[in-house]
Parts: C-alpha cells; structure tokens; sequence
C-alpha cells in the first residue's frame, strides 16, 4: 500500500507537469489564420519534446517502482529528487521555444535533463541497496549502458549547444529515441518474480 | 496492478486538461454586470464543447482499458500518444473561443479532433491484438460504426470549416451526440468476462 | 474496479478546482508590505468560500459514491455533469473576488452553486434508482431537507444579492455551515451494509 | 477504501500545489542568455525551499495517515483544513520570492507555515483520538519535539523576520533540515502493527 501512494503521487506530480507545459502554448487571441500560429511553433516543437522525455521517465518509473521489493526512506527522497527536476522542465522548455532554440536555453535544458537523469540514477540505486547489489534486480539493471550512453550525450550537448544548437538538438532527439524502447531488463525481473515468487526479499 | 498505474496516470492527464481549459475563460477584472461576461461567451461554448468530448474520451477509455486483459509496452505508448493529442486541446479550444468560431480555427479543432480519433483508434488496435484478432474482443468491437462515422465526420468538417464555420460546428456536435451513448459493445465483453473468468487469455 | 475509476477522475478534477482557483490571487510584485495586499482580500475570502464548498461538495461525493452498489452509464454521465458545474467555481469565484462582491457576480456566483446542487441531487437519483425506491439506501437519504434547504437558500440569493450583496453572502455562508455537518444518513447505510453484507443488491 | 480515497485526494491537491508553483517562474520571452535568468533566482531559490516543505508534508501526511485506524469525519475535516493551509503555500511562495525576500513577506511565510504545523497538529490530533490518548499510536508520537521546536521557530521568525529577514530563512531552512529526516516513530508503529496484526484497535 506506501508504494501504491509513491507512485501515486508521482504520477500526479508527472502528469500535472506534462500538461501544464501546455499552457505556455498561447493562443493568439485576435489572428484567426494558420500562419498566425507560425510564433507559437517553436513552442510547439519544444513541447513534443519534453511530452516525449517526461513519458519516458513516467514509462521507466513505472517499471523501476514496480520492481522494486518495498518502499524506504531512502526511496522516498530519491523519488523527490527526481520530482524536483523534472518538475523544471516547464521551465526550461518554455525558455527554450521562447528563445527559438537560443544556445543557452538550449544548453539549460540539457543540464536539467542531465541532473533528472543523475537523479533517476540515484533512485535506482536506492531501490537496488534494497536487496543488495548481489541481487537478481541489481543483475538485471546490468551496466545500464542507457544511461551512461544518455549521461555522456548530454555531457556533450550542454557546451556543444554554445557551439551550434544543432548539437544539443540532435543528442536530445538521439537519447529519447534510444530511451523509446522500454526496458526490457526490468520487465524480465518482474516476470520472474511474478512466476517464482520467492525470489525476492 | 500495472493496469491501475496507466489508468491512474490518465485519469491524472485527462483531469487536468478538462480543468485547465475553464482558466482560459478570464474573469472581466473591473466589469461587474452579466453583459460585461458576453466576450467571454465564445470561450464558454467552446469549453462546453471540449468538456463534452474530454467526458467522452474518458468514458470510453475507461471502459477500453478495463476490457484490456493486460497491459504491454504497445499499449503504454499508444496510449501516452492518445493523450498528446487530447493534452493539445485547451490550445485549440482557446485558439477557437478567442477568435469567435472562426474558420481556421475551427478546422484546426477538428484536424486535433481527428488525430486523437486516430491515436484511440491505435490504442484499441494494440489492445485487441494482444488476444488476437479473433478473440471475443475483436468480434464485441465489431465494425466499429461510430469510430469511422466519427473519421468521415471530421474529414468533412475540417474543409468544410473553410467553406463555413458552421459546416463544422453541426459535424462536432453531431460526432459528441454520437458518442454520448456508452459503448454498448465493451460492456458486454466486461459482462461476459465477470461471469466467465476463463473467457480471456 | 470500476466504481475506483470514477471515484480516482473525480478526484482529480475536484483537486485541481480547488487548487486553480489559488492562481486568481495574484501576488503583487513590487510591493512588500502587508497593506499591499489588501486588494487581495476580497479574492481571499471568495477562495476561502469556494473550499470550504468545493470541500463539502468532496465530502459528500466521497460518502454517496461509497454507497453506490455499483456504476452505471447514468452515475457516469450524471458525476461528469456535476464536475462541469464545480468546474466553473473558479471563474465565478475569480469574477466575484476581483469585484468585490458586486450584486451581478454575487448572483451569479448563486446560480452556480444551484445548478450544482441540481447536478448532485440528478446523481443521488441515478445512484439510488440503480438498487429502487424502497430501497435501504433511498430510505437512508429519506426527505434530503439539507437539498431542500439549499435550493431554497439559492433560490432566494440569486435574486436577493440584486438588491444587497449581504443577502446573497449571508445565504451562501449559512448553506456551508448546514453543510459541515457530514451526512449522517449515508454513513448509517454504509455501517450497516458492512456489518450485513447481504443488505443491498 | 474510504482512508484510500482521503490519501488519493490529498496527494491530488499536495501534488497540484507543489507542480503549480512553478508557473510563477515565468520564462523571459526574449532573452536568451543565462544572466537574463537573474531576476528569477529569487522565484527559484523560493520554489526549492516550498518544494521541500510540501516535500516533507507529503512525506510525514504519508506516515500519518498510514498509521490512522481508520478515517472519522474529524479527520476528513482537519485534513481539508490542513490541506487549504498548504494551498497558500504558492501565493506567499511567489509574493516572497518577487519581492527578493523582503521582511514582511518573509513573515507572512511563516505565518503560513506556523497555520499549516497547527493544522497537522490537529490532524494529528484527531487520528490519535480514534483510539485514544494511552493508545500505541498517541505513545509512539510521544512528546513530539519535532512539532514543538517548528512552532517556537516560526514564532521567532515571523517577527524576528521584520528585523532581518535573515533570521527567518535561517529559521525556515533549519525547520527544513530537522524535519528532512523521516518519523521513525511512525515507522515504528506501523512495523510493529504488520507483525502483530491484533496490537490497534
């Protein structure tokens, strides 16, 4: 049941931040034509973005909740610092489509997507202590080349965005593709558990 | 328990986008007769009109989601997809209010309209071939009459919007009156499956 | 399960009116001394009022659904009727705040409220006419003088605020407060069908 | 079920009021560069420090209610009133962090905070009262410290803010920290009532 409200409230808190990003969409209020919304299209790009990295980590913390055994302090706290970020994410993207891809939005929106990421990570490693890096879901996460791969991405987005914004918007399109694929890892721990429940803790 | 999650997660999007859409209508700040709220009329009608389809959608998701017998990374992002699309019509429903049912906007209204139908259309495409085109499920579907009256309905409006915004107007509110009839065809294959555990997978 | 959907959406769109309605209170920005935000008061005391409505409105959902043997399309179409009306408290709330309880905002702030009123007593009716009307339930909610009272009290405050806002302010703060008290009458159908589980349907 | 619906409803509104905050960070429109973001530091530093108290809200309302027997209507009503305290949470967040700080923000913040501790206290209150005052759940709380040490630093912060405003953040921060870790003595309770499922009511 302490799991169930985690993951529900993460998922209000989620599903409150990928829909407020709507609002900074505003509609012109006296244009009636389609080229009217030509300003609003920047905006529109940068949202696709952030709706596509904020499912993702919604589709990976469902999977990473759900294999976890329990709920600990530690995790709780974890998960709030995920929240956090990804909580600035409105913030970021709207100062992004606002600027039409300027290089320090851009490079800001990588460094929010990096510390998101560190936080996810450290999530991770919160649930994993649980029952010991020996266990089989510390096994199953492996050497979570993922995350590494999306880590060193934005490593090099973020100065590379002061260069050619170019840069940034690649890495960041290259890492939710990567990411679109769910994880298989953990949907095979949770199998397993399913089938052989005393597998766990 | 997965299940729970994706519907939870949905009802979350879909509550605040039906909620989100009333702070479009601006109280007039120093404007204290009913004649003073008439600007705003335009807005609430719009609003009328987009609660009424968000309502829909949230019916008939519900009872889509609850016919699912499991949820698979299709059905995850099919659905995260399917709320795109609604997550862009407050900007529509603006864009349209504040711009009096002016041709343009009405047929962007209806070319979102359209592509929610189609990512619903997807979601119960995933849905489905989990069991299998041949399943129960499948045949309770059926032809599916009101999904394709709906395609033809906004394919009409959306050039008709141009013609006359009207054209438009009498298609989505023909399309909402529709579909206010609960999916007759879902409860059934709910019904059955109650009363006969063993009909699914 | 499905009686928990219904229960989750309704939440959610009850949670985000109440909470919007705290963005009607702008903070001044280049003003820092208490004084400076007494032209917040009057939004301050409508959000006050419309909590403690939106609150007692949450509360008695939350006891009616919990009485309802199950959902049926009429509770489903009934409840999102009834989430439409609440959904407007903030624009009247927001309208009657910025004009300092002008008599025009003030009634229409009334006939609001009634027709929310008139949307829960249509989804009591939906509710009890799924188990009939000899049924326990529909006994337990007996005369509903309460209902009664309510629409009387509006009744007279919608015309009453035209000619002084007091009218109107006194009936809206008196309805909350015969509100307050939780329904008695449900909580006693809810007692006793757990302790007899074979009682209703 | 019913204790479910109280907790589904507040991690609603916590979640909303914790996401909406950010809306007060406004994007600058045309400004592209990092020193541009200067002037919403204040906003930022404000939105870490009520983050993290909603954060620990959550967190202890979570404990809280998972050791309560069972909801009362004096739960349900301490808990909505506790619940419109954090609401303003946004309001005085956004006025303190515009007006960079100032002394009577400053304490108009604590003040907030001061009414929300008082309104857990009573939630408190009313839960332990379910099984009354000699129960394990009244002695697990004990002498409170945590309560006791918040409520005499905010009373030293709301005025000692008018002096120097640094008085109340360091007040603020520090309430901050000695809450960060979580109640063991809740922890305790529940522990102990998995394991011995006959020790509550």
């Amino acid at each position: 049941m302490t799991k169930n409200r985690v993951e529900a409230f993460s998922d209000g808190v989620l599903a409150i931040v990928i829909t407020i990003m709507v609002l900074e969409m505003k509609a012109p209020p006296h244009a009636d034509r389609i080229p009217d919304l030509l300003p609003v299209a920047p905006a529109f790009l940068s949202y696709i973005l952030s709706f596509l990295y904020l499912g993702i980590y919604w589709n990976n913390h469902h999977h990473l909740l759900h294999a976890a055994p329990r709920v600990t302090p530690a995790v709780m706290w974890t998960n709030l610092h995920l929240l956090f970020w990804l909580s600035l994410v409105p913030f970021v993207t709207a100062w992004m489509g606002e600027n039409h891809f300027a290089p320090q939005p851009m490079a800001l929106y990588g460094a929010v997507l990096l510390m998101a990421a560190v936080a996810y990570w450290a999530l991770q490693r919160a649930i994993v202590s649980i029952e010991g890096c020996d266990s089989e879901l510390a096994q199953a996460l492996g050497p979570d080349w993922k995350g590494k791969v999306s880590t060193f991405a934005y490593a090099v987005a973020i100065p590379g965005a002061l260069l050619s914004p170019w840069i940034a918007g690649i890495a960041y399109v290259g890492v939710a593709i990567v990411w679109l694929v769910p994880d298989r890892r953990l949907a095979r721990v949770i199998e397993r558990r399913s089938s052989a429940p005393d597998a766990g803790a």
